[in-house]
């Protein structure tokens, strides 16, 4: 084989709203198979979609500048290795790596992270055992700084992030009040992943009704782990505890339009000073370096079936803006993955 | 003398926007002169009146419930020993002491301090040399970690704290960027405290406009102190650099009517997101213990003169209340007092 017809989905204009298929052009690409030295050709059998590549489409800097206009849309893979020119890898080994919404990707071994399907599932390496595990993980651990008996309050329970973050806090010896969008994600907080209390925060009309609820039922909280913001943070912060530590994963209400109009909210930071709370942004490059001592903790959890990882796993690599869009609407649970079909 | 004509500032209602006269009545009170064991007789000097009086007016619990209605308005003072059954203390002596807005006050000995007037004038006991010392000296060094070649933002810099955060931002190496609200604070601060810019915030007539000018000057801010919050916060957060920090002392803008109200402003936690940055509220008693620490550091400056304390000395315990209203209106700088005249 001379040449690969490869697939690939390029980002070509900023989406102002909803993200879709009008911001992304199909495109079929001749790719040579022929590898430099050490370039491993890959197969990619799972692409990721996360909330982050919403962010990365608003016009301002985030991280880092906006993702590029005309350039192949980047995401986390697991992929089966097609030929290499390295000696680590050989064909048929599973390897993660970070390429982009396309079939076929050509990439330096030391980009590669070579996976062993014998320890865990292969797609865990995109959720539990991946960039969503660390970033629960770290931002739990070290911002959060879980003590048994917090009242730990997490937006987005049932997302790749937040379903961890939940269970990471019960092992902590902590009580849970997951946030979700749905009674079905509510029940299945409950009774899946054990959490103390589950709302729905549709069912409340209003911040002001949301955070009646906590003090009625005298729940002051004191770690607070956000992926979403918005009206539940609005409805958090009055009612955060002494010395709170309220940790900012995501912004997920914010990324459909609001980065870049900036939406209005209730002004808070009067709570920070009664309480002489924290607030910290985490991300989960920070801790990268340290994506070890987290497999360390965790692996074992998964092995032994003590962490519970969902995983939605959707197929249709010709619909991937739509898989993409789909993590501001869907109900459907855990880590979003698309698996490339044949 | 068996009794003595105490006259009281009671605290009779609780304001909804603006505080002042009609918040308050003057008691006339017949205090005995007898003491307890180990009581002592002040006569409070000079007054204090700080914007934390605000906050306490709020209806909702701030570190503590509202300030009771009905009862004397709490303060720190400066006074003269008049009589003392404790050995420690004996008349004439110069203390400090937190009573409140009377002419004299029976305190137990535990809660007097001894000021020495050789070593700083008595005054600096409610500034420099006290609580507001204490929150700027500890929330700067502690909660802010400032470092060489830091570009340090503190908005009220001509406040009480705010003055003495740009000085010791300047001695910790930092640029410092200033705001007040008029041209001849920003002159004083400039001319006397040495900041590298000072911006009068009422020239900028939108959030957007300051916004835009630290980005026209390519100011990215390390750490942020905040005594006002509002429009300064909304202009600084989009410019936060990569791990800043930010300090909640006050939030002055706030203070009349928008803590019960609650004010609208643009959501800015995505910038915490993308910058990994903390905001930490802060509050002066939780360095009470530690005030020793402070006044070996600061006192020495303030005997060698290279620490300024300005300090303004107002007459008319008569207009107790317009003089707390005054510090959300007022043109003078630094630690503004009342001076109990005879």
């Amino acid at each position: 084989m001379d040449t690969l017809t490869n697939q690939r989905w390029i980002y070509i204009k900023r989406p102002s709203e909803n993200v879709g298929f009008q911001n992304y052009q199909l495109e079929q690409q001749q790719m040579p198979t022929q590898l430099a030295s050490d370039e491993v050709l890959i197969e990619n059998k799972y692409i990721s979609v996360d909330p982050y590549m919403r962010i990365q489409q608003s016009s301002c800097d985030s991280w880092e500048p906006p993702h590029p206009l005309n350039t192949l849309q980047s995401s986390g893979v697991v992929s089966k290795v097609l030929a290499s020119n390295n000696t680590s890898f050989e064909k048929g080994d599973w390897v993660s790596a970070y390429t982009g919404w396309e079939q076929y990707s050509k990439v330096h071994a030391s980009q590669l992270n070579k996976l062993d399907p014998g320890n865990a599932p292969v797609t865990t390496a995109l959720g539990v055992l991946g960039m969503p595990g660390r970033t629960a993980w770290f931002g739990l651990m070290e911002a959060g700084k879980p003590k048994p008996g917090d009242i730990v309050a997490v937006s987005g329970a049932a997302g790749a992030v937040g379903s961890l973050v939940v269970q990471f806090a019960k092992k902590a010896g902590c009580k849970v009040i997951a946030f979700a969008g749905s009674e079905q994600k509510c029940q299945w907080l409950k009774s899946e992943l054990d959490v103390d209390i589950a709302l729905n925060y549709n069912e409340f009309d209003t911040y002001q009704s949301l955070s009646e609820y906590f003090q009625q039922h005298h729940l002051k909280i004191d770690i607070y782990f956000d992926n979403v913001g918005g009206k539940i943070t609005d409805a958090v912060m009055p009612n955060i505890n002494r010395r709170a530590r309220i940790v900012i994963c995501g912004q997920m209400s914010q990324y459909n339009g609001q980065l870049d109009k900036v939406e209005l909210g209730p002004r808070f930071l009067q709570h920070m000073l009664y309480q002489r709370a924290t607030i910290q942004g985490i991300l989960a490059r920070d801790y990268n370096h340290r994506m070890d001592e987290m497999l360390a903790q965790v692996s074992p959890w998964v092995k032994e079936g003590s962490l519970k990882f969902e995983q939605s796993i959707v197929k249709g690599f010709d619909k991937m803006p739509q898989h993409l869009a789909s993590l501001f609407t869907r109900h459907s649970k855990g880590k979003l993955l698309v698996e490339v079909g044949k």
